[in-house]
């Protein structure tokens, strides 16, 4: 995290900083290494932790592709998101996140200062949820071949022994926690890119969801499973858990979290929440008996403050998902179809 | 590696198989999961090795993107080069490769036959190397905002207890010896182009170094680093480590192995094969006394046919790497500045 001198002169990346040799050394160390990690760096991380070796542990593994669009825009940029996605895969998954690694595909003529920025935000976010980048990559492709920057992070962590959460451990008489607003990410993003004229306040929830992960299964030390919410939103989410567990999940529409502007865009839109992007929502599956302690753990952290109860799970019924509404029906939340908005994460 | 039954069936990909939806499931799933790993896998890979555990042991942590334009070409495509790449800079470090990730950026239009190809390339590439593909993403962008697909890798892998092999290890004396021919796969890519209306058969050098490289470590215990030389090609790589080591690399021009069409195209073009990328060429330095054991145990590899000893660590002169000529002559051979030949890799 020690600053260097900055060595590069270029104000944008040519293709030459992606051939294998000084320019690309230099546009390296001066703009990547020299904030990730110590200079002098193997091209491979090499790492330890006690929390590996202990008997039971296990490694876990993720991985995800970044190509948002734009790529700054309220409440985030693709750094941010880069390392906040990773970390909450890890941590929806009972892992404790360790280790991050960061590629980047940019496009011949992308700005160094806007790599500046994308960079420093990854530092910071990884600092906040208390992981190292240790290995990286950069690529260059020419002009037109690639949309400014995209993105690929890889995670490691480590699941305590007998940890082990899974969405076919849910079972009926569960209940399904939210931590917070639906749909600001897909929101923003919407609004980010112009095409509609929308003045909006809302920012994106983009955040790293680690310590409240490790605050409700301190809590709840049954919880079942957790799923964070993003391409696909809530009710994808959903579905999968609902599917893979065989029960049907209840939701109660008058439950769910939303920003008021959130809802007005949706109503205006013809867009429906439940299917809109998160960067910084999950939904955790707890027994009844330890709801309480959970929602009371899960709101003593900074991204759970609003956390509500939206559901609860059923014995497996005629479709996965169905939810009761504001006037009292009841209606089939299905899997999305197609696309709702392309290129949100 | 069960195969699945083909669900998926469109042709090309569209920007609803990045949705998040069940256009994405499907996509992810049969093209995908069903070849890489047991359907019904999590997110995130959960993973357990007993040499992880042993004291002492480090974990290696490495990432890549490719961009290899074209996709396909002799010998090789971008899966291939995907698994081999990021293969390869674990087994450089010492690592044994365990698991592997892979996270797909695919541009709409892509025909999902080629992406099968690729698929089964990676499978297969990763069964010869003795790696899993554990996890993975896809993301799907706008027709011209990538250039059909992209591909990033990130591998896990344990160091042994006790090896530690590294570019400020080698020592002047020390031997420096490379496992097969230079610049093929710059050359294949190249060719594979079509600017040049050349015909040749050069193919990519393209393959996994692993068992190579345990072999030459049971042979050499002393072995002091290995690279291996992708972008920027030998060249580059021998500068980086002579700089590290604080030594001057001495090559033999006469020893560099170098095929007779790579040597001719080189010729006519005006390139210089030290510069070429390969993707399944490295260098290793051994003690001068574990030489020949060393380059025994390469030659008794697939990958190290090849081999030659092609120079020796020196004590450290005005340069890190020269060449004694063919004509008995010394020359200076400098990191590659700038780009000799885009998106090879």
């Amino acid at each position: 995290m020690t600053a260097q001198p900055r060595t590069l002169r270029d104000q944008r990346v040519t293709l030459s900083h992606g051939g294998g040799g000084k320019a690309m050394r230099d546009l390296i160390e001066d703009v990547f290494t020299s904030v990730f990690a110590p200079p002098g760096m193997e091209d491979q991380a090499r790492l330890s932790h006690p929390a590996l070796t202990e008997p039971g542990a296990q490694l876990a593994m993720t991985t995800d592709s970044f190509v948002v669009s734009p790529v700054e825009f309220p409440g985030g940029d693709i750094g941010k998101i880069a390392v906040c996605g990773t970390v909450n895969d890890l941590a929806v998954g009972g892992a404790r996140p360790l280790w991050l690694s960061a590629s980047f595909i940019i496009e011949e003529g992308c700005e160094v200062a806007l790599l500046r920025r994308i960079v420093a935000s990854m530092a910071a976010e990884a600092a906040a949820a208390g992981v190292s980048i240790v290995t990286g990559d950069t690529k260059v492709v020419g002009r037109g071949a690639a949309d400014t920057v995209f993105i690929t992070t890889s995670g490691v962590g480590v699941i305590p022994p007998g940890r082990d959460l899974r969405a076919e451990a849910i079972q009926p008489g569960d209940v399904a926690i939210v931590n917070g607003v639906l749909g600001n990410h897909g929101a923003a993003i919407l609004a980010a890119r112009g095409d509609l004229a929308l003045t909006t306040a809302i920012e994106s929830d983009c955040q790293g969801l680690g310590h409240l992960m490790e605050a409700v299964i301190t809590a709840a030390p049954d919880t079942r499973a957790a799923r964070d919410a993003t391409r696909g939103g809530l009710a994808s989410a959903l579905n999968e858990m609902a599917e893979a567990a065989g029960v049907t999940v209840e939701l109660d529409e008058t439950a769910l979290p939303l920003h008021p502007e959130v809802k007005g865009m949706c109503e205006i839109l013809g867009l429906d929440p439940l299917y809109l992007a998160n960067e910084g929502a999950l939904v955790v599956f707890v027994p009844e008996d330890q709801a309480e302690a959970a929602l009371a753990a899960m709101r003593g952290t900074e991204a759970g403050r609003d956390a509500v109860i939206v559901g609860r799970a059923q014995a497996k019924g005629p479709v996965p998902v169905t939810m009761r509404t504001a006037f009292g029906g009841t209606r089939i939340v299905d899997m999305l179809i197609g696309d709702q908005l392309p290129r949100i994460c």
